[in-house]
């Protein structure tokens, strides 16, 4: 690959080089104070910064960006102050959620006024959220009228909206136009948006009524109508749409760019699939944290504190399950103190059967996400998992009785341990399957701490059987 | 949306109900048995054809293989005997995994043949792994030798390498040519391959110079040269790059093309935004179930047996780790025989700190996936993660030994738990970050049931820690 992810990691070294290179010269003239110490500092400084933004010029926005968030945060606030103002905004773009928060907090408000005016007004509405108030509104001042109506319409849709990624800049035709009109009327722009393949056509009132595919403008004699060249069947996109199913839409259709349409059919914004790509990365990496409580994606160079406390909403969570865990367990203590064997038995049961609930769960969970799981299917689904985790229940349970057997010679206990799992293992399916089910109805994210949830619960009924056994039969 | 899976729902439960009417018609038929019998099941069997058939045809055919995706076994059967053989190929295409293995099942080698004989040498690259090998070959014989020399070429490239996505289709162009040669030869092409957002430019000798976007065809006058309006700078991929790298540049560079050249630099293929998109929406999908050990994508409706040992080697590796946990608590069987309150507290310990590993997992392995952890990184991101979880350590440590201390009223075990659990979130930590960077140092995927060994790993450190201690200074 040219232009790679490989001569990022060298550019990357490069420029870390240079900054610690930097750095010592800087360092040698503080301990070798001379009598132009202060030109000497001055001097070099102004090489140091000469040579870092000649350095920077190089890089694409986005590997800036990728650079910027592996970077520590002195070296990180070290590059943004060399990068020029016009250029800031399009790296801003594709910084990570937290990574720019941390780069926007060290900007004055004038910075980002400066770097925000540089870009479209879809772009502004794409970063609204990390940016103050404040500078926010003084960096619509440098919009037309036109363009800020535009943001506030867009800012009245949720992030997980078709009419929050639109984009306003597209290129419209009107349906009696010949190919020839058409390429006269391109010729007159420098460029077409990015992700242009199709060209939409209204009719008198702003109606979608088509799209004309730039091949077709090709493809067609100069003299062929718009209207005859154009393929009216279009999939079309709502601005209350959510962007999970635009998502799956974009993949299955295989778009490039999509027109967004209101209630009425006019014409009102455009999906590109660079927007679409950078959400679905952005969730799933998202839903990979959710699943064991990390709540926002982190800044791997955040502070501390920050980091700490950014897990704690579900670390405290776990703490209440474990607390519950512990009184399940506590409630036969004196099973345990005639038997103290069951100690070290407990815990296979929990972590198998936890780790079963776990994988019906991450297969549930895909289903949902890919709409598969829909009225019949749900009772057809959690038949056959109960059947699975029987089968497996039986079969390792088996196993765990032949286990305890070679150690603690009791049959009486090797059964308890065999019926306990293959119980346990019975009830992991039913919550496994049944959770993120249930969540999902009442509208709540399936992936969000599942593990922590489903596992402390089926610890907890794993432990609550197999000591509610042995305490009837064994001791 | 218009053509949205909303409707895909509604048509779903309309195709069920329809099969449903079928089989209740049939039956009807034949439980009131009568001199024609045989005639009024053909003829009601060719009408339920005929209506299957018509409404089967207003599917596109990624709706018609997620349709086949939710169905059951034997409706799945039912319907895929319904769609014309011309169509089957690009339903195929669209298939996850296991549901196409299922489908290609049920299918003669004479059908396999003629499915696949519609599509293009580059898709049946991508069908190679399901088809049975000597279908797969009499499908060859209908291509092209040049063709079948192209996919024998792509064959050689592993799953996870730009050459096994890369297509054939595409347009060339020579520097020379004027804007309206390159326009009058396309015009003689009823169509361009999809996902076409340019054409490339090659030498006398076949090498890429450079790429001529369609819309600069546009937007350029019709004598000017194709060298003139091309972009020299292209980003290019070589066929053995990992498609996670070309994922990430598809991505950070906005494509919707690219072309592939070889180590000389010639062109030899094409890779578009809907195969790496697909490749990404796959491979999250992989990712969210390898963590927890589902090793394949698996069919939803899948045979129970299969499912059940689709999951049992990381249920296996499970029970080995829950048997060596077992052990650990087993050593410690006086001490808890002394002093049972350590059988209920110790699970807390185990399963706090499995979940502050698995969450430093998690980030680690994003950030392997992003490219983010290279040389000093490392060392950076340890010490910031062991100083997170000797700080929560303490934190939830203090707060588990107050609980300790309300149950069981015993100074020394609430000191002994609060230690503990600090220990143990530092090793999970620990363990957090250097098992993922391990396993991707010696080329293993580190999401791969990383849930599994670490949990399992976490909770037996967990356990000999906090048995440890309270067998040195409790019992």
């Amino acid at each position: 690959m040219t232009n790679s992810t490989f001569s990022l990691h060298e550019q990357h070294e490069a420029l870390k080089r240079l900054i610690e290179k930097f750095e010592l010269e800087m360092h040698l003239v503080d301990v070798n104070p001379g009598p132009r110490q202060e030109l000497e500092r001055s001097l070099l400084q102004k090489q140091h910064d000469a040579e870092l933004e000649r350095h920077l010029q190089r890089f694409h926005s986005a590997d800036l960006a990728d650079l910027i968030e592996v970077l520590s945060s002195d070296h990180r606030k070290r590059v943004w102050d060399h990068i020029p103002t016009s250029r800031r905004g399009e790296v801003m773009l594709e910084l990570a959620d937290a990574v720019l928060e941390s780069v926007v907090e060290t900007m004055s408000r004038e910075d980002i006024v400066a770097a925000l005016s540089k870009l479209e007004p879809d772009d502004l509405t794409f970063l609204s959220d990390a940016i103050p108030d404040e500078a926010f509104h003084a960096a619509l001042q440098t919009l037309t009228s036109e363009e800020r109506t535009w943001v506030h319409t867009a800012a009245t849709y949720r992030e997980e909206e078709a009419g929050h990624l639109m984009a306003s800049d597209m290129v419209i035709l009107k349906p009696g136009q010949t190919m020839e009109n058409v390429q006269a009327m391109l010729r007159t722009r420098k460029e077409l948006p990015d992700h242009t393949d199709k060209l939409f056509v209204i009719d008198s009132r702003g109606h979608l009524i088509g799209a004309l595919f730039l091949q077709d403008i090709l493809l067609n004699e100069s003299d062929t109508r718009v209207e005859k060249a154009m393929r009216e069947r279009v999939v079309t996109f709502h601005p209350r749409d959510e962007l999970d199913e635009v998502a799956l839409a974009f993949e299955r259709y295989d778009l490039v760019s999509a027109p967004v349409i209101n209630e009425r059919g006019k014409l009102i914004g455009r999906l590109t699939i660079d927007a679409v790509l950078d959400y679905v990365r952005e969730e799933s990496e998202k839903d990979a944290l959710n699943v064991v409580g990390v709540v926002e994606t982190e800044d791997l160079f955040a502070r501390i504190w920050d980091s700490a406390r950014n897990r704690w909403l579900w670390l405290g969570i776990n703490l209440l399950t474990a607390f519950g865990i512990s009184r399940v367990i506590g409630a036969f203590e004196t099973t345990i103190a005639q038997l103290v064997a069951l100690a070290s038995l407990m815990p296979i049961i929990a972590s198998v059967a936890g780790n079963t609930g776990n994988q019906t769960t991450a297969l549930v969970i895909r289903s949902l996400a890919l709409n598969q799981l829909q009225g019949s299917n749900f009772w057809h689904l959690l038949r056959k998992e109960l059947a699975i985790s029987l089968l497996n229940g039986i079969v390792w349970g088996a196993l765990v009785g032949l286990f305890a057997f070679l150690f603690y010679q009791q049959l009486g206990l090797s059964i308890v341990v065999t019926v306990a799992m293959a119980l346990s293992f019975v009830l992991a399916a039913l919550l496994g399957v049944s959770a993120p089910v249930l969540l999902e109805r009442v509208g709540r994210d399936p992936a969000m701490g599942s593990s922590v949830i489903l596992t402390g619960m089926i610890d907890a009924l794993g432990f609550f059987v197999f000591l509610l056994l042995a305490s009837l039969f064994l001791v």
